[in-house]
């Protein structure tokens, strides 16, 4: 059983575009489900993925896969989607951030494939990880093609750890590095950037790496570094999951982890993208979009840690970010 | 201790405006937050009210009361504000869902107030409910003055109580009847549309009454309107809370509880114009705004209640909404 589920395209069509990069990307984020859900269900130590396949009416399909209160992991979800057909050019300029259509009016064929996760562990000192790496191609009516890639891995602790934060971000700097070194700063600053909740001045957590609407050097150079911080998920996350999924916490630690919780839900639900596109699409998965809030979280009125406690701590970074890796 | 605290206009300011709706309707307001705090205060038996008042650095300010981990209410918030000064035309569009100004350049003089709450109990049988009722006033350039009233008060049970529903609905529907039988079936339709959660294809609650913009037929009958509505609210509510208060739960009802105040948290946070307004508004207080949300929530991926449940019949109305009233 090399992936969770057959594909969504079937074996002649992956076969058809088994050099093309829609092929690949597609294989690429099959293998990454897989493996991220082996890894968790080996650290869990018995609790198993449940997996649903979809289809779309409209063309395409997914498969999502969810462990649900299990021993480590209070709720984790790995989903692949791979999605085709007619989009109105408004919702396609929608999925982009910065690109713009030639032509406003009319249909334009797409197709959008992509591996997201959101991982909420049940020990307030394990963090909780989110990843989403996807892959866009659409053609305009005077037939131009236009492709993209977009994703990001960030990390959401709930008291920080100096170690284990240059460990995530070290990780995924060397992943970028071996393509530019120019990436990693750009998109660690894109990340801090996009993974803020306005209203609290506050980041969700502390970062890592999220890009968008990249389509140069070129299409095969792009896929090459998807592909690369697609293999560095494991080795991003696993390390610190076993390391702390032991420690012993106090009621008030978890409470603190709730509040977390309750923040998190804010940036999903308020300024979260791909949420937002997700809850406005007609005949969008809501389970799958929605796969990503935690199982349960806090609201507090005026709740505000003590100085110089570990919560104040944890606060002060993710009102002022900080570098990881020098 | 005819209220809370002293009221955001001062004495003079008040007494200068005791013949005006603003000011007749600021003392409404604070009388309303007094007269809700003080009968759930006594429901509760013992927990107090924190009361903490707020100033805006640009005019006006508030009074915000919550009760939190009581006996009976896990969360209550009920908040008084005033706030004024110069708004920008294209801020006052926003707050307006009907109505356009004549010139969307510029800053206009405007005046907000408005008494609005959100009660949670602990106990799965004890619906939640929401009230709020507010008032504007603008000037355009050319010295047109605006004005208008909005408001409603909507209830979400966990599990379906006929009895009680109708009690609800038909005390807010005598209360529209006093001033015109035509306002509680169109106040009620208002209020089934406005708290949809459209990815859900359902209502938060069972409803109540929900208008806006309403500017007619004068300003003093929509203010009697709006007084006989808000004189409602501790008869609507507090007999259901004596009712049920003391009911025994099992814990899989607390659990449907919780995945309902996961649906609140949706509605707040993706459609409230509300909170969506106030989010995006700087300097608007935080904590008062969210305030809303519950103490505690939570999401299971693809729960579904088994058919002919209790939970599936809240359900069901949540997807149809029923007259009550005949």
């Amino acid at each position: 059983q090399r992936f969770m589920a057959p594909p969504v395209s079937g074996p002649r069509e992956l076969w058809r575009r088994r050099r093309d990069v829609r092929g690949r990307m597609e294989l690429l984020i099959m293998e990454t489900q897989a493996e991220v859900c082996r890894a968790l269900a080996a650290l869990d130590g018995g609790a198993a993925f449940a997996v649903h396949t979809w289809e779309r009416k409209e063309g395409g399909g997914g498969i999502s896969c969810v462990l649900q209160d299990g021993h480590v992991f209070e709720k984790a979800g790995v989903n692949v989607s791979v999605v085709f057909g007619q989009l109105s050019a408004e919702a396609v300029q929608q999925m982009k951030s910065r690109k713009t259509l030639k032509d406003k009016d009319g249909k334009v064929p797409f197709c959008a494939m992509g591996v997201s996760s959101v991982i909420h562990p049940k020990n307030p000192h394990v963090p909780t990880v989110h990843f989403n790496y996807r892959y866009f191609e659409i053609e305009e009516a005077d037939g131009t093609k236009q492709w993209w890639f977009g994703g990001g891995t960030d990390l959401t602790p709930t008291y920080l750890n100096k170690e284990d934060a240059v460990h995530f971000h070290r990780t995924l700097k060397e992943a970028c590095d071996k393509h530019d070194p120019k990436l990693y700063p750009k998109y660690k600053k894109w990340c801090d950037d996009y993974f803020y909740i306005k209203h609290r001045g506050e980041r969700r957590g502390i970062g890592g790496i999220f890009f968008d609407d990249v389509d140069s050097p070129s299409k095969e150079e792009v896929f090459q570094f998807v592909q690369s911080c697609a293999k560095a998920i494991v080795p991003c996350y696993v390390p610190i999951v076993k390391k702390h999924c032991h420690d012993p916490f106090t009621p008030e630690e978890k409470l603190w982890q709730q509040l977390r919780r309750g923040r998190y839900v804010e940036f999903n639900l308020v300024y979260d993208r791909g949420t937002k596109f997700g809850l406005a699409t007609p005949g969008s998965r809501i389970e799958s979009i929605l796969m990503s809030l935690p199982l349960t979280a806090r609201w507090e009125y005026m709740h505000t840690p003590p100085e110089n406690s570990r919560e104040a701590e944890i606060l002060e970074v993710l009102r002022n970010p900080k570098d990881w890796v020098h």
